[in-house]
């Protein structure tokens, strides 16, 4: 996930977002084959150092100026107008970002399957083990343990569910020119954005300059994400407590160590998560703040966007990704769990656990 | 929306949730019909005090245990245990949260659809007319005055889809007693559940105490609609400001005026949005942040959440209807669109406008 | 607190400054005794509906606009215009915020000073009383458990002072006029200002319309304390767990039960601070989010404070006097203490307890 | 400012940290002077690779045992357990952030000096030029212009001022060992935690673990400093509109342009603080959230802390820097505003402007 959203993963997509710009085109009549051609070998043999190409967009207020100028120098006079025609830096800006958002949705969704088959697994096999069921932190009445287990799996199962479906309708190409109208394509403005779409993997669309909303949707489904595997990784940690040890994280070489106290084991994976769910809200919170934006392109609000969609996704991966290895590797302990049982004495009725377990793994398909 | 969120309402909810209950118990058998008869009869004749009842459920720390009581006492000893059999005050607590969240939903859509239905015939009509498009906050190229119409159309509508999916899909009974398991039903639970579901107006499915993702969503999507209307608010405000004079809401007396200044006239239906859209954010956060619950059913999280709802719900409806006005009476002011294009010397040349407008109704349906 | 932020204060208040206006703006000339005379007269006879009173201040975008017509019809036609004479809505609307401001904050000295004694003593008497220790949620070494105690009184403390600085430097009258420069005074608007200040208890000082760092520095401080509260709320709530038992909240009649296990005890006050700072967060972010406000008065921004402020001092009122409760009655049970420690073979060395204990508490006087 | 949070600078004050450290205890007698010098000469000495420290510290959960144990191997099997000798991971992880604290809270105060010198010469020579003034976002009555800067001034001094009294009451030291009771030290733990904070520049104190209320109230005076600034540009941004035009940024070569269209000149550094100002209610939100942290040191919630400061001193280190050069090179055009004011027939009288303007800049003295 740190090379989906990675320098030199931007600047890949920024050339990748020109050359097919041309093409597409090109394909309509807009420009000649060959313009398109020395387009597609111009980006393909630049190899800009990001840290100075950082600098100058830095300066220029958008990586677009930086680099479409270095493009251009490439192409020599002659073909410099070529290149970026009709388009805005935001075209740019916003097209990468979904390209980023298109990819690290598909790196969550290996993790999430691992996390979802583990957890399954687990559920259905335990599904009636009796263990204590906790409500307001105090023992109370009996539960199946894989009931437990099967919520977890629901929870962040919707959520997976919810950030699928905002990638796959909110990850557009942005292509609408300065002020979203696709004026000077000769009335192919259309036509070259659905080919630049197909082109880049995204779907087509009417400009998005000014309507953010589907950064939000994929912003807030990201955010349920992360507080769903925090639902998990907070259970785990409270039955992980020595005093109740029920459960425990799986043990890995050299990790969860402490620097003064050797012999103890800390829920590092569980750290991560709730670590990342105390970040999420407020970078989504970032992300809702942003959608009055003015006119056709605003001031600031889509400028902040991007740096909260890579935060949240590299929360997200290395959230669902520790509680992937947690679900995978998850030591419980029967005996304790009837001894806890045993001294309450509350009985092993699960009541319908094992209908709701299934209830949950099927919403969870 | 304010009586939608009343205690009275939520009062009413509550007593309906009991009697209910009790139907759908003797339904699946675990009651006679003479109990249940009794117990809709004890809660139709209920009125408590709404003040009076709030510090007891204060002081108890749950609505459900100082109504419940309320109710048996009605019923006299022998019946009293017939009440709330099975139930736990959650169950109770977010099946009224949800009933809300219901009659709220279907309130939005009402001044939603008027708000559309304004905004689709002026973009329509105004597709092509030439008005000046600014990006950055300066003047930049023409535009349709019809796109950004349809553009806060789009973006409006969209959030609006979001929110009535989140509500169809998440407004759900809750229905799980004490631990989520639903144990002393003799295997009836989820029948009941699903009777309970049918009477109230919401979907069956398993219990989500500590599962929290569907109240996240729907808080998430009414912060998109708010910030999405906001978005709409502050182009009007900007407009209607002295030195562009290109559009401005419509006059109503008593209305935006100011203490001081009587001859001025303030944009107070954007005021109303762009207030609603500075603390959504933060209230969607606060909903997020909740999601991390302990074990069966947690201790604060959810706890949090239906004062948030509420709160969204609220401004949500007072926005929508807010931009809803202002779409149905915008005042534009063609000659001022007009002159501002003349002096900047950009042409009238409107690009691709119509189709795109056309486009993003589409979307928008 | 519910009082001091309920419609009838703001009413109350609201006739209280149109009241010392006027007595100001006689003491220094601006109208004759006999004028502000009846202005004072006018104001403390009238009891407007607040219900009524509402709906107009909600047409009019403003509570003012409502209250300042009502002030002088009483008066009649001649006198009328010698009430709210050189004030804005927004001198009133802030002002107001600030007396509740200050009362929120006196009201809170008294639950915080009750809770810091409680701590205090125990933290004393218990400075070297062995404890387990934990960390990462995880059994570590020993601490004297007054040392846990004195920790929590250190944190709550010091956003006690935050906050008690806040209030004391940013509880300002607002006395500026329609865009704040005081015009029309005759030269005399800051001897009013001043006046008005002393007549309401308010610190005096420029018009600070557009400049809300000290409402968002008033609420980040509520913010920080809801925040310290729940720190010990949530260790609470963790020692009070059945496998863990070293500490519980006091026993009340009729608090912390279950409407389905009687026998259980929940921690009723801890899920009142955890909810409180769930909430918290979001709210803070909502009046930061609300700092950039347009010109000389801003459109939406400062709309969104008061209820932000309202529902951060509700929140830390409910959460500081649960604490205080708390703190008066906690069960500590030192043989459960003593069990942990031993079963762990940590052994009793609490290190430099006692002297950290006496240096926060000395911190936290 | 990137460079004061870069991976190099934070290894860097860590190695710092650990010479220091065994510096202190060599004067307390808890190490030879010879031990110490060896840690010293280690710790000078080692240049570990960034990249692959991190990778280690990924997988420790904690950058103090890759790195200690890097130090470790320098100073072979004997001398080896005197490094790190009774500190714990948090002691030099919360003591590093609070060097970087420093560090960047004396950065900004540059930028922050020059802001302000800036502004107020500024306010002081057109305390009384007329100008319009604007409420609710329309036109509205005359201010002097310099009265609009000084409002900008005292906000943002006032941020400045909380900010730096924030760094110097809360960046202390972390010295408190695994539990926070400086067991091991022989007594001298709070002498060897003060010989530690004077060497790295920090005040000294008891530990702080679990109570991050200095942290909290860092992050909260960044996100207000960033709030106030973006009161700053917000306003910039509508006096350039084309339609107001009454003030600009200055203009720089290869800066503010538009990949589209050549003439355009965009207010870039309104745009950078605009950005930020959306952002940093979230992240101070985080950091509240943060604060219910469990027992001697928790899990997750002062992991999230470091990035959120990190991202906050960015922000408002580019936002700074944007406002200082848009003070020091701001253009009027006295000619616009005196027009607007003719044109709206609201006169030229500027009330007490001046004396104002005096108010508020000694207050940001």
């Amino acid at each position: 996930m740190l090379a989906t959203f990675s320098d030199e993963a931007t600047i890949g997509h920024a050339l990748a977002f020109e050359a097919a710009l041309a093409r597409a085109q090109a394909e309509e009549g807009l420009l000649t084959n060959a313009a398109a051609c020395a387009v597609e070998a111009a980006c393909a043999a630049l190899a800009p150092d990001p840290t100075s190409l950082a600098e100058e967009a830095a300066h220029a207020g958008t990586l677009a100026i930086a680099l479409v100028a270095r493009i251009r120098e490439a192409l020599g006079e002659e073909l410099a107008p070529l290149v970026h025609m009709g388009a805005t830096s935001q075209d740019l800006a916003d097209t990468v970002m979904m390209m980023q958002v298109k990819a690290g949705g598909a790196l969550l969704a290996c993790d999430l399957g691992r996390l979802d088959r583990a957890l399954a697994a687990l559920a259905t096999s335990h599904a009636t083990t009796p263990s204590m069921g906790r409500t307001l932190m105090q023992d109370a009445l009996p539960i199946g343990w894989g009931l437990r287990l099967a919520q977890w799996a629901a929870g962040v199962s919707a959520a997976g569910t919810m950030l699928a479906d905002a990638v796959r309708i909110h990850a557009l190409v942005q292509c609408g020119g300065a002020v979203g109208t696709r004026s000077g394509s000769g009335g192919r403005g259309e036509a070259v954005a659905a080919r630049l779409a197909a082109a880049l993997g995204l779907a087509p669309g009417p400009p998005w300059h000014a309507r953010r909303v589907g950064v939000a949707a994929i912003g807030a489904a990201l955010g349920i994400l992360i507080g769903s595997l925090g639902k998990m990784a907070l259970d785990v940690a409270l039955l992980a407590q020595n005093g109740i040890a029920e459960a425990h994280e799986p043990a890995a070489a050299g990790r969860g160590g402490s620097s003064t106290m050797a012999h103890k084991r800390n829920p590092t994976g569980c750290q991560t998560v709730l670590s990342a769910a105390t970040r999420a809200p407020g970078l989504v919170a970032s992300l809702l703040a942003g959608l009055p934006q003015q006119a056709e392109r605003g001031l600031g609000g889509w400028q902040a966007e991007a740096p909260c969609i890579a935060d949240l996704f590299l929360l997200a991966s290395g959230a669902t990704a520790a509680m992937a290895d947690v679900a995978e590797g998850l030591e419980m302990n029967e005996e304790r769990m009837a001894l806890t049982l045993e001294r309450s004495g509350s009985g092993v009725d699960v009541g319908e656990s094992a209908s709701i377990v299934s209830a949950l793994l099927r919403t969870s398909d």
